[in-house]
């Protein structure tokens, strides 16, 4: 039986490297540029057919990379593929999970349509699970969602000197105990004292307890990075050390990762879920898995 | 029985503004914008329930539109409405209509399959029907196709000072000698003699008989403007006046605009299909029919 097809759309090459490797794949390549009309011209450059084709291809910054992955898929099976799965490290759309207001679009249930009309089945790290419990609660194929916390805590146990983990706020902290358990190493959440709709303070009792420890503050997602710009300030506040921040999907907008080196942050890790200069985590093995699984 | 919800996306204000007349519709608001992460957020602002729908978007420049659109439809559809159409006046993905090299993605069918599973009817501008000769051959939706001819011969008819059209090659001449036929004059088509694979001359044998008349240059779509510039030299070569150029749809790419005058032309000219300064011919009127037919 032939090798699976691992094809990068633009800027997951590297990622389609590491990730061949466990998966066993060979790297199939894809030509993918503009027309001067702002189209999208999209040719692939190995032979599909009956092949297990994976595209690979992170959903950050998600509308104008979608037509073209799309087009890619459409012509994976014109042209014979035997399936087409989804990788994406990153998912997009998990964000607006109900209608907060009358009138919105519910994105999240709009975009895995889609995608489901597409894709013989989709692998993804970590998605933005809040309100959907399960990617099958809106995607209608095969999915596998890949947990990142394991590598994010033998990262940690391996890089960081006395770390003490610290969740923003009791949201995270399910997902922090966890991490901090598998590091073998203790957490704190910090607390949201409301004492009125504006006024909102954040309790830092425990922490003064472990002034000789290195924080660690992690997340899920970082984008604005304002949750962990403000943690840091209450961390300060309180005495503690410069924090090392980490965070699964480094999406960063705007000038946010300077704001987080200059609010104070130690060092900035991120896993690879999406290419960025603070890449320090490779997730790519148990993504082998899950495609190994799926196909 | 309730009148149809014309709603725009962002930048189409001012057409739907004009279409609203012809087509007595109520105008619909939409609030479009990008979170700091890049995603897209949707929200209809009128009741849509048991409404007939009609989103208008044109699709130059397709590809950041796409997912903002569709998220546009699929809230439509939750919130009730009767049934939600889309007016494209310029559609996309029309020109990769074939394979031409091994692996393509044949663009016009991958994304028409898209957008006829969002929309109940299509109605546009001229579609660059080449080897498709109807939207339906790829469209599995309701569709209407208004063509421009008729306003681009009367808009001639009435500005122009005694025009001679001309047609830049023979793929143009059934195009430009309707138009000429309708605006009461004559045309001439330009001829290519290929004496070899990269050995392309144009005649313009004709031409130098017309000297007293003004040239008119008429194309479905200005995008680079590579063609009229070319054209534009040889009209100059064979001693006549600058020419008028004419387009439906003033794609435009880059500084095509500003190259287009420098090349020569006495003024340039477009419908109102892609909102640009140089619009002049409005063809809200026709569209107005068409989607009165699909409703």
């Amino acid at each position: 039986m032939s090798r699976p097809l691992l094809i990068p759309l633009p800027g997951n090459e590297e990622f389609a490297d590491l990730l061949a490797v466990p998966l066993e794949a060979e790297r199939g390549a894809l030509d993918v540029h503009t027309f001067p009309d702002g189209e999208s011209y999209v040719r692939h450059l190995s032979p599909l057919e009956g092949r297990k084709v994976c595209l690979l291809c992170s959903l950050d910054r998600p509308d104008a990379k979608f037509l073209p992955l799309v087009f890619a898929a459409a012509a994976a099976r014109d042209l014979g593929c035997a399936q087409v799965g989804l990788i994406a490290p990153y998912l997009a759309y998990m964000r607006q999970d109900r209608r907060f207001r009358a009138g919105e679009s519910v994105t999240s249930v709009a975009f895995a349509g889609l995608v489901s009309g597409q894709f013989d089945w989709l692998a993804t790290v970590d998605p933005h699970l809040h309100r959907w419990h399960a990617l099958g609660d809106i995607y209608r194929i095969p999915s596998r969602v890949v947990h990142a916390a394991s590598h994010v805590a033998r990262w940690i146990a391996s890089a960081v000197d006395a770390p003490l983990l610290i969740g923003p706020d009791s949201e995270s902290e399910q997902w922090v105990a966890a991490v901090a358990a598998d590091a073998g190493a203790p957490h704190v959440i910090l607390e949201k004292i409301r004492r009125g709709d504006r006024d909102v303070q954040v309790s830092v009792p425990d922490v003064a307890l472990w002034r000789d420890r290195t924080p660690v503050l992690v997340d899920d997602i970082v984008s604005t990075a304002r949750t962990m710009i403000e943690t840091i300030g209450h961390l300060k506040a309180a005495g503690m050390r410069p924090p090392v921040c980490i965070a699964i999907h480094a999406v960063f907008s705007g000038a946010a990762y300077d704001d987080l080196l200059e609010a104070g942050a130690a060092r900035i890790v991120t896993s690879n879920t999406i290419g960025h200069p603070s890449n320090a985590i490779d997730i790519t093995d148990t993504i082998a898995e899950a495609v190994r699984a799926l196909m």
